[in-house]
């Protein structure tokens, strides 16, 4: 079943002049729930302020946020939240409205099933043809502006693989759809630099977080294709599936059988240790 | 008074699960009514299909929307009608849903209040700062992913200041926020060539087909900064402004008080009056 909130009353539609459907104007966050407790809510939040700050939409109130999510979550194993802001109703036209206001649209969805494979035996990655724009003043932000990975998405219908990667404009690897990538070469973690595009997943901040705390230097750089050919462990994070190792990577060169096989690595085992004992943590 | 028909019905909501919020998942048109004759409607419908295509959105009924959009018109002397196509509703996620559908938001609103003068004496444009990004797969198509257009147009409040050209990552002059940009240049008329940013306007076309019917030569190509130094006339289309003559170009070097002026020249003249016998046609 699905929930919905908005501004803080139960309601499933939204006006049709909103600035979200108009323009995609506005911001989201995607929140994992754990039997009632809102994983890394805090982190979310303030991402959420970040993008709205970023992009100059009314900060919504967050005490207003967080007691409008915590009227949706329940004690089932899993769920999903999705907060939505938007710039709220407005003229027609892309100025912005003389009278600033935002809309809140909070949703619970069911948890995606996910196999639990993935986990322990690592999921098989693509490589799309749909690249990601480079925008600075777009980058980093979970902004409501999603057709690049619309189209990247559809590019596939094969089950059997998870996630697809994005590339820029110039070859660069940037992350995947839905998720952020992290490599492992020579002990060191490599995740790509997000100045121009993708978006700054909350758990690939907490990965980054976590691996100066275990010691594990890393490196916040260019990735090229190259380096998932010298790779030792890649892996994939975003909210909801946490850490996803990858174990194999498909069309890694034009020829249309290439691939790589990974091992899920020590080092990916001891970043999804860390996020398990995290996430029982703030189950607390 | 804004009146809105969804899918046939009146209905001033959405399902706040359409993917046209959650992602900009769509496409758009915003069409001139004039006394109850709607400006360009084939040719709108036809642009709309198109980027249904791309974006592999099921196509809307031609005739639904046609009939839905005579409903709203009244014989107001001038008035806006915005057809929105999202990909409807469906699960979280980019993926597309399994079962194709979609959304038809067709909107009335009051015509804007453009000053009769930007007709007569001209406009003054700016050059924005926020960039377009490129992308070949979504160039062109007039979808729902607007936030660069929105950062733009936010760059300036200054109410003698009708329009901003906004360039691409590599210092090439587009379109304007909201317009198509044309120049003459030792009489050939030049615009942007659209092929991996912009908007393909409905009015651009009109006047790239108008002016080769006059013996006007034309070509579509890269314009830069240095061709609005040295072009003879400037002007602007879209569907709502139809052809506004720029006579004043803001901010052309980093000095913010550099500027040039034009005149409303001889060729933007008659193409003017070629758009506007070709709106007189349009309402018999």
């Amino acid at each position: 079943m699905i929930n919905i909130v908005i501004n803080g009353k139960p309601c499933d539609t939204i006006s049709a002049l909103d600035r979200g459907l108009h323009y995609g104007d506005g911001v989201f966050e995607t929140l994992k729930v754990v039997r009632g407790h809102i994983m890394f809510l805090e982190q979310h939040l303030q991402r959420l302020q970040q993008g709205c700050e970023r992009l100059r939409i009314p900060q919504p109130s967050m005490e207003a946020l967080v007691q409008e999510a915590n009227s949706l979550v329940n004690d089932e194993a899993k769920s999903v939240l999705k907060i939505i802001v938007t710039r709220g109703g407005g003229g027609r036209g892309y100025r912005l409205p003389d009278n600033a206001r935002n809309n809140r649209i909070i949703i619970r969805y069911a948890f995606p099933g996910y196999p639990q494979t993935y986990y322990r035996q690592g999921v098989t990655l693509r490589i799309c043809d749909q690249r990601l724009s480079a925008n600075a003043t777009l980058a980093g932000i979970k902004h409501l502006n999603r057709l690049e990975q619309i189209l990247a998405r559809s590019e596939w219908q094969d089950e059997s693989i998870a996630e697809g990667l994005m590339m820029d404009q110039e070859d660069n690897i940037i992350e995947g759809t839905m998720s952020n990538l992290f490599l492992v070469n020579e002990d060191r973690l490599v995740t790509s630099d997000l100045k121009n595009c993708g978006v700054a997943g909350i758990i690939r901040q907490f990965v980054l977080d976590m691996a100066q705390e275990m010691g594990i230097s890393h490196d916040i750089t260019v990735v090229k294709k190259e380096d998932l050919l010298t790779a030792g462990e890649v892996f994939l994070t975003n909210s909801l599936i946490g850490i996803w190792p990858v174990t194999k990577l498909l069309h890694i060169s034009t020829q249309k059988s290439s691939q790589i096989d990974y091992k899920v690595g020590p080092i990916t085992g001891r970043l999804m240790q860390g996020l398990t004992r995290e996430e029982a943590r703030q189950e607390v």
